[in-house]
């Protein structure tokens, strides 16, 4: 057997303590399967007498973690800081820049300085791995990367942030309002304090922009992705969708068009039909399209301290054997800017869900907006009468241009007799 | 860019066809991907002259595959030829022996001599690769060799068979005969003229006993798995067991319990909570099931030209690369017998359909021959009468040892008033 592999972790939070753990728990199935034992020998976090649930007695406790590549005893560094710059960004830097393997689970500093960072590996001759930094413990990086390295890949769609997937989940079985379910998601531990990075699709659109890089050959770029949350969707929402065949999901997609790389996160209806409807509470879920392997589905834990470890000890097992490849499959210096195309130009059923006043005529004032953009009504739902007067009214459409819908909406926006701003949905009929 | 990489490939039927087309196609993304060319330098197959719908310009003919591994502008032998044993055999043994590596989607000849083949290649320090044997394009062996390689694999459940899956949804959907599904299937070109592999069970037995080793570390050894096919199964059941809230599919699954191995293949019950329910037609699906990552499902095409394709010229491009591990993951050597329990020890739910005369008492005979094996009712239904005098019957019990229900199960066909021999199936509620 060759001699130990040494990995030093700098960030002790939930992923790290796992990592910890796993590589001391099942410390002998993977050194048989490297070839070679796997040894932490050394450890930076904020704060040293912290409770952790993870045994600190043998790896060396090292205050600053710029220090930890440098050291002697480290062949590789684990970085779980977190943030997009700052201490996670330089250490990245400072590990590569000394020819030594980094590997992360941190994809707002991937989708940030990803190329920049992969370059400097590849300069270096040394592995940048990322398996943790989108759909935890699914392996849905390496499939892209090595996997499906034969296939052009058409287009990627899933469902890459577990708290807004719990978050909908619970809106919908339980009734709950957003504020509620995010309470309650805040509570199981599964959203942050502050929950913006995720709710408001921050998070998926940092995964995206990776898996977009890996399966397009495009350099990652989340200004480019048009983004939205899951704020404006309502317990209403979830019950009209579910009457009307559907489920709500926070979708980030990406397909290569004819125009360019069409690229978006947004709440949206998925029909029942769909393997993406039955993806629940905090799993995540990605489709992969191929024009030789057809559509793959993977799902599992996204997140939490065990499968995410999973995912970084696979990481550092092919480190450790010395079977990684590039960064981003292809040479850094090869991704290319991606010609985007405008949201606008896409063809898309809708679902609206308006607030109108409960009085004759409301409903022939919206169906003329809708036929003045030449735009099919496929249902209409009302429900009951309202004391207030007011009445939630749904329409579902046919496929029809983005920029078209939105033209209508404004219109109807503006009637005296809709009382709220309305809810625009994007219908996602196709598979994958 | 480094020299190109040299291919021969032996077979060109379905899936060596595809494989040359797919090579050809998409030439300029593996080639930028794998950082080489990958060129199929020669091929081999039984008829030169027949129609396959791909090129054959530009690599050379060689009628004897055996020639291939000595070739000197051969790198790698695909052997696409089929078979556990004959030439199939040879070639990979002749390929290695030369210290050349091979890639295979033989999966009856892996799990014959898989073990005898590791070592070959492990002696001479090549690759012996294999991801098309084993759910077509879905990255199953990848996923459990590396992305898993940190986590005690717990158990595995599949369908890994798409004709008998295509077979098992027809008869749902259209309440066809296993005869006619069969037929239609054969007509659709999804099952063999001698369709035996498949719908006995052989073909997903060789498929879950290379799961198992890569998992747990076990000699494959398919003499050990309780195997049933699927020609037992009736329209009625699949009536039944959807009017129970279940659908009817082969599972192949592997378990490690406190006894030792447990692994069998065979129809059962599946929960439409369970995504297994909703793999339809010729698609496959594995859900596994790690100590650190939870339970990952994947699922998408297991067969056909361009999904086996993906997964040969994914091994192919890891081979170019240089980033392959051993192909058991750990050494052959250190592969080891599998403990296997015993099935009737195993604790399960039961189906169980009888035809039974139409007449009092019928019930209460059965009911209380399980009463006497401590088995517990959990539904019982009976549909209509019959013109035959003779109605279904079909009874689900509470978790049971499979001993117990057996024993309970042959006193019940033995009854004068059972007119057929009983249909019993496993209810797999659990959840991977």
């Amino acid at each position: 057997m060759k001699p130990p592999f040494k990995i030093a972790l700098a960030g002790l939070g939930t992923v790290g303590a796992g990592t910890l753990n796993l590589l001391q728990r099942n410390a002998d199935v993977i050194a048989a399967r490297a070839g070679r034992p796997l040894v932490v020998t050394a450890v930076s976090a904020r704060d040293k007498g912290k409770e952790r649930g993870c045994t600190l007695t043998s790896p060396r406790w090292v205050d600053d973690p710029l220090q930890l590549p440098g050291l002697g005893d480290v062949d590789v560094v684990v970085e779980l800081i977190g943030g997009a710059d700052g201490v996670a960004q330089q250490l990245c830097e400072a590990t590569l820049g000394q020819g030594k393997p980094v590997v992360t689970a941190n994809k707002a500093l991937l989708a940030k300085h990803g190329v920049a960072l992969a370059r400097l590996a590849e300069t270096h001759h040394v592995p940048l791995m990322f398996e943790a930094a989108v759909a935890g413990g699914v392996p849905v990086i390496k499939t892209l990367r090595e996997a499906f390295a034969g296939n052009r890949i058409q287009a990627i769609q899933g469902i890459l942030n577990g708290t807004c997937n719990y978050i909908l989940t619970r809106m919908g079985v339980a009734g709950l309002t957003f504020a509620d379910a995010l309470q309650e998601a805040q509570a199981q531990g599964f959203a942050e304090a502050n929950p913006s990075m995720d709710v408001d699709g921050h998070d998926t659109a940092h995964k995206l922009a990776i898996l977009a890089a890996l399966a397009f050959g495009f350099k990652p770029k989340v200004a480019t992705i048009t983004l939205e949350g899951i704020r404006r969707v309502s317990p209403l929402d979830l019950t009209f969708a579910s009457e009307l065949g559907y489920r709500i999901k926070l979708l980030g997609a990406a397909r290569l068009t004819q125009q360019g790389l069409e690229q978006w996160v947004g709440p949206c209806l998925v029909p029942l039909a769909s393997p993406l409807a039955h993806i629940n509470e905090a799993l995540n879920a990605v489709r992969l399209k191929g024009d030789a392997v057809g559509t793959v589905a993977l799902s599992g834990p996204g997140a939490g301290a065990d499968p995410t470890a999973s995912a970084v000890v696979g990481d550092l097992i092919d480190i450790a054997r010395g079977t990684t490849t590039l960064p981003f499959t292809i040479p850094a210096a090869a991704l290319t800017e991606a010609v985007v195309t405008p949201m606008d130009q896409r063809v898309t059923s809708w679902y609206m869900r308006l607030q109108v006043k409960d009085q004759p005529g409301v409903v022939a004032d919206v169906a003329s907006l809708l036929r003045d953009e030449v735009i099919s009504i496929e249902s209409l739902l009302q429900h009951g009468r309202s004391a207030t007067d007011s009445v939630p009214v749904v329409i579902t459409t046919h496929a029809i241009h983005e920029a078209a819908m939105r033209r209508a909406m404004g219109r109807i926006a503006a009637l005296k007799s809709v009382q709220e701003e309305p809810c625009l949905l994007r219908i996602e009929d196709e598979q994958a």
